[in-house]
């Protein structure tokens, strides 16, 4: 089979095995007599799908009952919007780590909605570092941060401590990629496209105190408190692609875990970095090593003549996406989960043979 | 193949031709290298299905370029709440005819955010008819309708004329069921999960001089403006729901568009209300024969009894999701477009037989 090295940022690569499974069974779930993607969302074959896939979240990122698990539409640019909704209270202050454009996002959305603070702004850097120590302003409703930088390619490789300051996260392009403390988290969401499944279900883990925040005359499908209250099930959930998800969760376990799954993603990033690090500075990566991020590597080229034709020779090569986001230039490699290790040590080997030809 | 008569009210069947197609390239899009589900929402191949998606709709329901077409998440229950977001202006006043269930939930959202008037409530009628004239009160943004009632079984049959008022329909249950004047309406939305496709992907037909209306200051998800601008892919779209869309309106062109298509849903609702009427009275319709919907046929049995023996007996024939609504008991069956003749009559078939043996 011709299948591509799919290094797109997301929509992404999927694990080939979650990919048959849903062809299999499109046309007939399981002999059902139907297919899941014309599933009632009340029947019990979407039901067991729904609560699987909730339970799949807490097992592997170990939820405790203090939070719920929700499944939304409209992505986390919606949710840019919902957790300032949701989560202001009083004066309502919160606080943003604009470490990247998709930090900068949210922050532009809470501006909207609140006093908003940016408690660290990347800018002079060229978003290429992250703070060392950060505290949150006094009255803050919450502290947010963007757990890696899809655009940027910098990673927090450790969690900022917000004393009693809810601490919010969009885990958007590194969720599921590594274990997480959830208990120091107030609220995680992360859109399914990069690391969970198909484009269309967001996940949102939220500890149940924080839902007593949300006022009653809030849009019904801007409220996380309706939405727990009904398990997702308030109004129709994008069935299927919660279905898809729940497949992947099904091979992260099987593939032993997050634990595991941290550790073939370093094992798989190290690889890129030392194709970029290991070629005398033909490929370079800007960003600061502490925060290189495993998810979405990002390097240049000397010059934009070699950089066009490094991205058309890799794709001739069967390697797409590689061509960094437009707002930034250069190439962008995104090795999510789904990327098996064989395409890293691929890619790194094109890498060296095109700095050979062209260096 | 033992494939089940879906009559769920939604997710509901989807045509097998569309199911055989989603299976087909599920694993290889067409010989691409990878699967629509894991494409890049900015690469080529979704970008054809994206724009033939929107210039079918236009396409089949005869849509002028003086609207934009947009697909988004969150259901029809976001746009309960989007519709008054971005259409309400000065005071905030605007109109809802409130026909039932769905007509009841968008009114109360908006209520939440302006001056909503309920110009109509059927409730003293329970639900089971339609006003006569209606129109708009002064001053009013906008003139709100459910062009078809999926709990309460009852569809408008003629449009009310509103002047310059822009009309608003939630079409969630009826889109794409018969020709539509657009024209007549300032703006249409549709969740997908009916008659159109998979959960997750909302339909949204909005006349452009309209998106003056919304304000900069909205939450970037929620501005109708920020969508129409860059095409639905301000941020990532649901986009495999909105590939199956596509092929579920190839499927509909095929069948010669939406005038047959409207005569293919008369001659299958016909045969089940024929089965109702023609029952010697075991069977009611409560619905106003004039307003009596095509997509949702709603009926009783004359007692608790029969009525649950007959959803279990027909289940166990292949007959699945003719239970009613839980806010309303009795049955429903659902027959939507891609629902075939054959289970409307085998259906109707199974209705006459139950009856003879029970009346």
């Amino acid at each position: 089979m011709s299948r591509k090295w799919n290094f797109n940022a997301g929509p992404s690569t999927l694990p080939v095995e979650v990919l048959e499974q849903l062809r299999d069974n499109l046309v007939d779930y399981h002999g059902a007599g139907f297919s899941l993607i014309e599933a009632s969302h009340r029947g019990k074959e979407y039901d067991t799908v729904h609560n699987q896939a909730v339970g799949l979240v807490k097992e592997l990122l170990g939820v405790s009952d203090d939070y719920d698990v929700l499944f939304l539409g409209g992505g986390a640019t919606l949710q840019f919007s919902m957790v300032p909704m949701n989560l202001l209270q009083g004066e309502k202050i919160c606080d943003y780590t604009v470490s990247g454009a998709w930090g900068k996002k949210a922050y532009q959305e809470a501006m909207k909605l609140g006093q908003a603070n940016a408690v660290f702004d990347g800018k002079a850097g060229n978003y290429t570092d992250l703070p060392g120590q950060v505290s949150p302003s006094g009255d803050s409703s919450f502290f947010h941060i963007t757990s890696n930088e899809t655009i940027g390619g910098l990673q927090w490789k450790s969690w900022p401590d917000t004393g009693s300051v809810p601490l919010v996260a969009d885990m958007s392009s590194d969720i599921m990629s590594r274990p997480v403390p959830v208990e120091k988290f107030g609220l995680i969401y992360a859109g399914a496209q990069k690391n969970l499944g198909p484009a269309g279900a967001t996940l949102v883990i939220i500890r149940k105190d924080l839902l007593e925040r949300s006022d009653d005359n809030l849009p019904s499908y801007l409220n996380y408190k309706i939405h727990a209250k009904d398990n997702s099930l308030y109004n129709t959930p994008p069935v299927f692609s919660i279905y898809a998800v729940k497949l992947v969760l099904d091979w992260l376990k099987a593939r032993g875990g997050l634990e595991a799954v941290a550790r073939a993603n370093e094992e798989k990033a190290a690889v890129v970095y030392d194709a970029i690090d290991g070629s005398g500075g033909f490929y370079k990566c800007p960003v600061n090593e502490k925060y290189r991020s495993l998810m979405n590597i990002v390097f240049t080229l000397p010059d934009e003549e070699r950089t066009g034709r490094f991205i058309k020779e890799a794709e001739a090569e069967g390697f797409i996406g590689l061509k960094g986001h437009r707002s930034v230039g250069g190439c962008r490699a995104s090795v999510y989960n789904a990327m098996p290790l064989e395409g890293a040590v691929s890619l790194s080997r094109f890498m060296d043979s095109f700095a050979r030809k062209n260096g």
